[in-house]
């Protein structure tokens, strides 16, 4: 099964969350509809939701309950994008301007708030509580990485283990967290529910990786920003840590970079081929292959349906992704 | 019953609901106890912890159920204070200096998705699916508040009823949810979750309108700021539109410091003195007075328990508060 066919396999239903998200932001107040659109129309892979819808197939699977989740995780996703644009003074998101900068930043941490808020609202309709403790616990999570990337941003000194813990509650909890809760509104039994998670996990964290790889090795047409713009920003991911180890001299340079907090001058393509040469993005690449591994590895013993399928897939696909 | 007399008789579960307040903010990252710890010890009258016990005692109170109501609640209102530090730009809260003023503004934004997060999180132990809808309904009011606050700041022409819809969301909704959620959680009868929640309302209203008379006629060690802070920010409040709508001549000086966004000089001393010769504060003062009558009201009819006199004698200071 082809990505291309999980998206026409679940054309309808996806279709189906895309209006319920539209909806969902039809807000009384002109500037919050506008902003929210905004993001709304840059579009995405709605790669949370088509988890969650997936997952669902293992139990009894209904749309009606199953938006209640599916909805709520984009509206958390896009409302961590907004803050995200925040804190990384973002000025184009998917190659459109993020709303800080077609707004500002407080419109921008509203906005965030609003889809927060409306998140929680929205499931507090599935009359699930385990949901709601599960959704919360995440967003918990996800507000300390925030605070965690903050304190790490221009810092190069730091373990593989900060960043591990980073990427995890950054991508991987909720893409997690939208496979468990998939499994758990449509009734499917713990153990499935917990294979799901973990494949969840797993996939997550192969995914960032993959992200982060991509920040050095794509184009800026591909990337919608220009190639190495986490480094500029001061988030210094899987290739840079693994290159700083191997090179001594270019982690001499990243080092008196990081203390200008990316206002000094950098030949940015310079340093993205040194980054390279290291062999930082094959080391990277294994990584997030192994991660796929362990996600594919939660997925025997579960029944062989065609969501089954179409999630193994999606593994193959993040492990194959260009951009 | 005097105010004091409140604090007396609910001493011992306000102080639980404060070291629940305390262990909730017990993150494992060191920059958000910082940041939240800083804000919790700067303390602040817990009024909404107060209400939510108060409504709790007309129905079967039990500490450890009505916790999981209360301290959400003061959560969410040190949540909004963040965020709304961020937008004011305020250097100065209850006296001590703010997050953003500390930190940064995204270490603020963050501490408050913390907050927000967590508090769903408590909520969400409470079991109460209701409950859950009516917090999150009000989380989304709130926050198309402060989109409505930031687009109406320094904006002279506002009619009463922007400034009014502006308070409920601010203020006022958070303290009748209070009193409902109070109510609920204990389990007492739908008409009176709907009294409490109607006084919460008028209280809340009264409570706002007397907040905003004090940013006039308080003292720079009273207010922990100076007087005149609300139309140095921009925001607009009661006695300034009514004394625009009085007095021509301050209109025009208004309007004009207002288009200067609040960067202009502006002899504040005399702007106040000039607002207080319209009369502005004896019609804002009358105004808190009708909602505090309708509030009173509704707590006709209620049983005569000794919580129902705490909630008439916390209306009753609300009339007469000086700071």
């Amino acid at each position: 099964m082809k990505l291309s066919e999980i998206y026409l396999y679940l054309k309808q239903d996806i279709s189906k969350i895309e209006k319920e998200l539209e909806m969902s932001i039809e807000a009384r107040h002109p500037v919050l509809v506008k902003a929210s659109s905004h993001l709304l129309k840059a579009g995405g892979k709605r790669i949370r939701p088509v988890f969650v819808l997936l997952s669902a197939q293992f139990g009894d699977y209904k749309l009606d309950k199953v938006k209640h989740v599916a909805v709520p995780l984009e509206m958390i996703h896009m409302g961590s994008l907004v803050h995200d644009d925040v804190i990384d003074d973002a000025e184009l998101r998917r190659g459109k301007k993020t709303i800080k900068a077609e707004w500002d930043n407080r419109v921008a941490m509203y906005t965030g708030d609003y889809m927060f808020a409306k998140a929680i609202e929205i499931a507090s309709k599935s009359g699930n509580m385990k949901l709601h403790e599960i959704l919360s616990d995440a967003m918990v999570e996800m507000s300390i990485g925030e605070v965690e990337q903050i304190k790490e941003q221009f810092n190069p000194d730091q373990h593989l283990r900060i960043y591990l813990r980073r990427i995890k509650r950054k991508t991987a909890l909720l893409i997690s967290v939208s496979c468990e809760l998939g499994a758990l509104i449509a009734g499917a039994d713990e153990t499935t529910q917990m294979k799901l998670k973990r494949y969840g996990y797993f996939t997550g964290m192969a995914f960032q990786i993959t992200d982060d790889i991509l920040d050095f090795v794509g184009t800026e047409k591909e990337l919608g920003k220009p190639a190495g713009s986490d480094l500029m920003q001061g988030n210094i991911t899987l290739p840079a840590l693994y290159a700083m180890r191997q090179d001594e001299s270019l982690r001499r340079d990243l080092v008196s970079f990081m203390q200008t907090k990316g206002t000094g001058d950098v030949d940015m393509p310079g340093i993205i081929q040194r980054i390279k040469d290291t062999g930082a993005i094959s080391y990277s690449k294994e990584m997030a292959d192994r991660y796929l591994d362990k996600g594919m590895r939660e997925l025997k013993g579960l029944p062989d349906i065609r969501a089954k399928r179409a999630l193994r897939e999606i593994a193959e696909y993040i492990g194959r992704r260009k951009f």
